[in-house]
């Protein structure tokens, strides 16, 4: 998918709603672990519920993983039903992934070409050739750790080389690598004061921006630091969609979750 | 396997030599694409072939991924066939994986309890919480992303904080983290110059050093200033061993390349 035509989602869904699809199955209604393949139905019944609330779904690899060859069978599964029946929606491989230029590679033919996806996460740690494997993909995007969401992102990332901090090396430097029009990055909504900045250095990428709700950012903040001409934000939430309930009416009230966030971003875009 | 147990294994074979078990099927002999499991086929010859002169072996999961759920089928049975026919073995998930912490606990659970795994490369980028997860597991090794062999390295790692390297403040800091005696390091052969400071930061910690051969480092240089009492590394070497040959004797092949540096690690020891 291309930009455009996902900001032309965007528009037409006045949602920039990306939904998390990590599947806990401590977490998720009890009957569906009688099903063949729980983690699959759960995020079935998600996106049936709220696929015109959202432009983008995000599995995190690490809970696919996490049950071995079911959780790799149910991430395939997953977003061949995505492609398959909601070819419009722009999907995510949560995967912080990052390794030497040939193991990069392989990574990106993992989640590009076997998976399909139309972008992955990857951590910027080893620098220019552990990335621009990914950025090989014409029509995918990579989408750079820049400042995550978690506490741990004052460790490295806000500390200061020469007069800035990593995470502007990060970004600053990422344009200068092959093929960096394929770029997104990561910016955690628990973060939104550090927003402004970020614009100054990426003015026109798109931000994945999770951390709003279960983490504590405000949607309100990021739509008023880091929202661009052509909106420039995916939201993400997770925890606090998939696990609004966990009966029998789990979907609605991710439906009902996913409206609330997708109702207040119509506003924001109408204002 | 503790790291006493490690140290008595290297002292035993005379070898700190680690093998990586980076399958390429557009590279390994061609009859063994008629197998039912070809990645593993392979593995499994290399493992039979080399075991005596290696004490760990490093699958690196990109290598698995990219073949999707038969080369997690793959992976599973190598890890499988190395905890019950070599016990004594050190294994190592090459995954460099690193999240938030309830994720990063998804990604401890998928290598160090389902795989059985003794140790996992993680990502240092995301900070404390994202790899404490990790180092919650007893008995199991995190192997941090110091300085890696590649040239984006540059990008990030060597850049001055303060008054010292990225790098240097990822060995510090990680330091102070919980259970931060289970933390291992990466550290790249070609940057054997670094050694000496890196081991005025953790004298005692095993170092994982990749880039021995193919990527140009040199085993006399690294031993010379990163070696410890207690030998304190593992040298990887992957596609020098693994495809040293392409024709039915890939397996012999492999085992003349490990015993060539085998013979030379003994040797250095018995200095």
């Amino acid at each position: 998918m291309t930009t455009t035509q996902l900001i032309t989602q965007i528009r037409k869904k006045k949602s920039f709603l990306c939904i998390g699809l990590d599947v806990d199955l401590q977490k998720i209604p009890k009957f569906l672990l009688e099903t063949d393949d729980p983690i699959f139905e759960f995020n079935k019944a998600i996106i049936d519920a709220t696929h015109h609330l959202a432009v983008a779904y995000k599995p995190n690899t690490a809970f696919y993983e996490a049950y071995g060859i079911k959780g790799w069978q149910a991430l395939e599964k997953t977003i061949q039903y995505l492609n398959t029946n909601h070819p419009e929606i722009f999907t995510i491989a949560d995967a912080k992934r990052g390794d030497i230029g040939n193991t990069s590679s392989m990574y990106a033919k993992a989640f590009f070409e076997d998976l399909a996806f139309d972008s992955v996460t990857v951590a910027p740690y080893m620098g220019k050739d552990s990335v621009e494997p990914f950025l090989a993909f014409q029509g995918k995007h990579t989408i750079l750790l820049a400042l995550t969401s978690n506490q741990g992102a004052f460790d490295f990332q806000t500390k200061i080389i020469a007069d800035k901090e990593v995470y502007k090396h990060v970004l600053e430097t990422s344009k200068t690598w092959k093929n960096s029009e394929n770029l997104m990055y990561v910016v955690g909504a628990t973060k939104a004061s550090f927003l402004g900045e970020i614009r100054e250095i990426v003015p026109e990428s798109f931000l994945l921006v999770p951390g709003v709700g279960a983490q504590g950012g405000n949607l309100q903040d990021v739509c008023k630091y880091g929202m661009t001409d052509n909106i420039g934000l995916l939201i993400n939430s997770s925890r606090g969609i998939i696990y609004a309930s966990t009966e029998v009416d789990f979907a609605s009230a991710a439906a009902k979750k996913a409206a609330e966030l997708q109702s207040q971003m119509t506003a924001i875009l109408e204002a």
